[in-house]
């Protein structure tokens, strides 16, 4: 299933015991719908607050159903801030995070003095000046293969810290004036590593933080070297790519 | 003051029994702040659900404020769906809907089978083939000076119903696939005349109804010449323009 979801209201994509997530209610549904206790399986977990337009997730049901009648059967029990954009049929095989190949983040970010209402939820007020073209430089830095280290925070676990950015980069809308988003593909994520990104860039846009930190952040793996990780609101996952779909 | 809103959870503009709406918060904030009751004054009410970029309303306060110390403290007091954008000092004698020159509304419609969670709050979901240069022929038949009659909701009580619209154009967003605005812009406007005219121009747009129909409304002023009136949610008044500001 391709899933689209406000994370706003959630605890984030993983069931956990305090707050609703995103992978209970689909659960849920699914139970309400078919009385099957499914466990969905999606790309990767999303934080409390952080928004997805596309999630990939999967599951294995036993109850039988034409793909084209599951897609509106989900969404006419799901709560209007998650929906179900697309479903199809999976090979046995597939699995949604250990066969995710890339994946897009987009981090939007208002420069302005005042947040307008409408985009409150999806993205963050940035009153600082900016000097965009310094986040742009820092972005360039980050593409390619790197140690990314530094751009974790701290306790997490992964086997390794290198990852590929094939893509790092800002994007002044066309339509929103004042609004920006910085946009991220690479083939892994390590744990807050987007919005330390973010933190990090708009240090050094407003120029608290120099392009050298960001250099020896990378040859270092120095947490001290990177800003802060960015508040979730501003984070949408929009994109997973999988070599056979 | 310029104020923008995200009207989902509001009655609309003006004060009510049954709800809550913009007008009172703000009442309220400057009563919690300055200890006024005030009367605040707006370009024209926006209904429940109905949403603004560019409302402008006024008041008059007794309690001297520096108007850039004004934004920041109403906006402290204000919920995160109400902001006042900014904020200047108004001749005596200004009245923000009797000086109100033009007003420019914007109605989104996404096209497509399942509503994007983000785009929920601020626009309508169109599963019907459109017809988009159908809607943009009957968008180009409404501009001029009308009577706009069969354009509002029977029983209300303008006294003239003609009105003239400077503009009325379909624009297909740049950024959003899917999402399209009838955008309109004119010297006044009827009650519930904008979401009738997206009505109608929908039932254009999927053949449901004749550009004649439409030109046979202008002419005989028949309700029953139009479409329905389209839901409150995809609403937002844009921007209103004045003489002297």
């Amino acid at each position: 299933m391709r899933i689209a979801y406000d994370g706003t209201e959630y605890a984030g994509w993983q069931r956990q015991t305090n707050g609703m997530t995103i992978q209970q209610i689909l659960e849920e549904v699914v139970m309400t719908l078919f009385h099957e206790q499914v466990h969905i399986v999606a790309s990767g977990r999303t934080d409390a607050g952080v928004h997805a337009r596309g999630q990939i997730a999967a599951m294995t049901m036993e109850h039988s159903i034409p793909m084209e009648r599951l897609t509106p059967a989900m969404n006419s029990r799901l709560p209007e801030d998650i929906r179900v954009m697309e479903c199809w049929l999976a090979a046995d095989d597939f699995h949604p995070r250990y066969d995710a190949k890339r994946k897009t983040y987009r981090y939007s970010i208002y420069a302005g003095t005042v947040m307008p209402p409408e985009y409150r939820r999806t993205s963050i007020l940035e009153r600082r000046p900016m000097h965009w073209e310094a986040v742009e430089r820092m972005l360039c830095l980050l593409q390619g293969e790197h140690d990314f280290a530094a751009f974790q925070t701290t306790g997490s676990s992964a086997k390794t810290t290198v990852r590929t950015l094939y893509r790092a980069e800002l994007i002044q809308s066309r339509e929103i004036p004042g609004m920006y988003y910085i946009e991220v593909t690479g083939n892994g994520f390590l744990y807050n590593m987007v919005r330390i990104i973010v933190g990090t860039a708009l240090e050094v846009g407003c120029g608290k933080r120099s392009l050298v930190s960001v250099e020896e952040a990378l040859q270092t793996g120095n947490r001290n070297r990177t800003g802060p990780t960015a508040p979730p609101q501003g984070l949408t996952l929009m994109q997973v790519i999988y070599d056979r779909y």
